[in-house]
């Protein structure tokens, strides 16, 4: 049974437990925020869902409470941070901001940081950077879960890649990872002794599948656009790897958990650039004619990535914020 | 039929070629590299197969032989640049050297330029910035060939992405396109009567297929990872459009060929970071533990985007380059 969370109540109940687990009062708002910012916008696996997790990494150490980001390194527009293994999401945010920050002087900014943990919702600082007027490119590695091409056992991430740019309030912002469907997302069709809509792995004989639990059971994912989505995964855990002088995919997965990865923000500083006021209409004018593409669907909307964020933020602070009841009573007891 | 024509002469066919179409001598040279090193890797459909187009591109005057790209704008690390419509290749190179040069003081340096030409393969910009010590990501968007996500008609590009990374005295290179197969691929497939070896794209009844002649009528091929390379798609050309100012795919593709391309291109110094003499065992220790994956069929060989190019290379060198002879004769005639 679902039950609807208003966002503040959330917000404050995540900054409740946060407090509980040592967090200082700011880091904690910070954290909160941003666990139910993701809830608020529909992104509930990466938000109140993966809150438990958190709060067992807290609790197993994974995660240090008190650790700052460091500086560790200058090479121009480009800095090396060292992440001690602070929360996720708040080192992700700082180097969000210090990687506009250098955009600001010098256009564009890149801050690559090492040794930092789970940043939950790539999409979160990709909606950070757009609505304050960059682009943004980040992206992070992950554990082995992803077989490469041709092969049968994980040796990849799924290393999720963002995109961002703003529109006007708003932003475009693409954020997706390189299997084609998460392992959240299959069991959770498998739950309901449902199909993929498309196949979404191998199964143990090697054959595409749209069965969730046979994938789940070979542990084969399929990678978005096969070869390439394997090629672009090990491309991105090798740059998010040396720009960081962080762990590779495969150092950390020989770690207890999935803690220590690897990540990059880049931002643009859009007013530094000739074309600045343009810039907007430059982007409607792109958006405009992507809507006037004929729908396979009569009737159907095309859209552009992150266009149904903007109504789920609107609906979820309408009416609250959907959570599964027993889920939400169980992070209470946190 | 096949024959074989060593790269010295492939190379100076095409020298004489463009001196007959009124390149200079160095842009010839320069020009007639590209196209020759293309093939010679093995990207013959962007080497000697696209070589006649490019002919007849001069001569209809969508390229202008002797335009120069001009800086227009810069923004610190970032730098805006006017193609004049000159010829794609020269002006890509000169792009991702001027990336590098930036890179060079700046740790990181972004080169957009608008108004460009086609640059046939974005894996040789790729080659050039990883084989100097440089990471290199860039991109470009095409005309409108690809459908947006739910839709039947193309409104994106297929904007093939490029990711390098030095490695040893060579590269790893990923250069892929935003659909799962080329319209090349799919019509030679179709030639040979046979089938693709995955679905690449959708029929006239909106059915996923392997039929490569019925994705050809449908003019529906499949983005990679269904929505999310068609959200890559756009991404890549906004992006392109609004740091270089030009145009984007909508409005290039309202002129009466494809010219007037947007494209970017990064460099990230990693002589600069802090971990650089280690990072050549960080990324062989990275590729190593790639190649320990289980394959899935026995004896077969996982393989790093770029390692076939080297083989490829190698045989071509010492053999010469494969080319159909009628294509070849043809071309001794422009």
């Amino acid at each position: 049974m679902n039950i609807k969370i208003p966002f503040p109540e959330m917000k404050s109940e995540f900054k409740r437990i946060l407090l509980n687990h040592k967090f200082n009062n700011e880091k904690a708002d910070k954290c909160a925020e941003i666990f139910a910012t993701n809830s608020l916008e529909g992104i509930y696996s990466h938000g109140v869902y993966r809150f438990p997790r958190f709060v067992e990494y807290l609790k197993k150490g994974y995660i240090n409470v008190d650790a700052e980001p460091e500086l560790v390194h200058t090479a121009g527009a480009l800095e090396q941070w060292e992440g001690n293994l602070g929360p996720g999401p708040l080192n992700a945010e700082i180097c969000g901001n210090r990687a506009m920050e250098i955009a600001e002087k010098n256009g564009i900014g890149c801050v690559a940081i090492g040794n930092t943990n789970h940043w939950m919702r790539g999409g979160t600082y990709g909606w950070q950077a757009a609505k304050k007027g960059f682009v943004f490119i980040g992206w992070t590695n992950t554990e082995k879960n992803m077989p490469a091409w041709g092969a049968k056992n994980g040796h990849l991430g799924n290393n999720p890649l963002v995109f961002a740019v703003p529109f006007g309030d708003e932003a475009i912002v693409l954020d997706f990872a390189m299997t084609q469907f998460s392992y959240g997302k299959m069991e959770a069709v498998e739950l309901e002794g449902k199909k993929l809509p498309f196949a979404g792995g191998f199964n143990n004989n090697g054959e595409l599948t749209t069965n969730p639990g046979e994938i789940l059971e070979a542990r084969r994912p399929l990678p978005i656009g096969f070869w390439k989505g394997a090629g672009l995964s090990l491309l991105l855990d090798i740059l998010a790897t040396i720009l960081s002088a962080g762990l590779s995919t495969h150092k950390l997965s020989e770690l207890e958990a999935e803690y220590g990865v690897s990540q990059v923000f880049i931002a643009i500083d859009i007013k530094k650039l000739s074309n600045f006021p343009a810039i907007e209409n430059t982007i409607a004018d792109i958006i405009t004619d992507l809507k006037e593409s004929t729908p396979a669907e009569t009737g159907a909307e095309i859209r552009y990535p992150g266009e149904r964020v903007v109504q789920t933020r609107a609906d979820n602070l309408k009416d609250g914020i959907p959570v599964i009841k027993k889920v939400w009573e169980e992070i209470l007891e946190l």
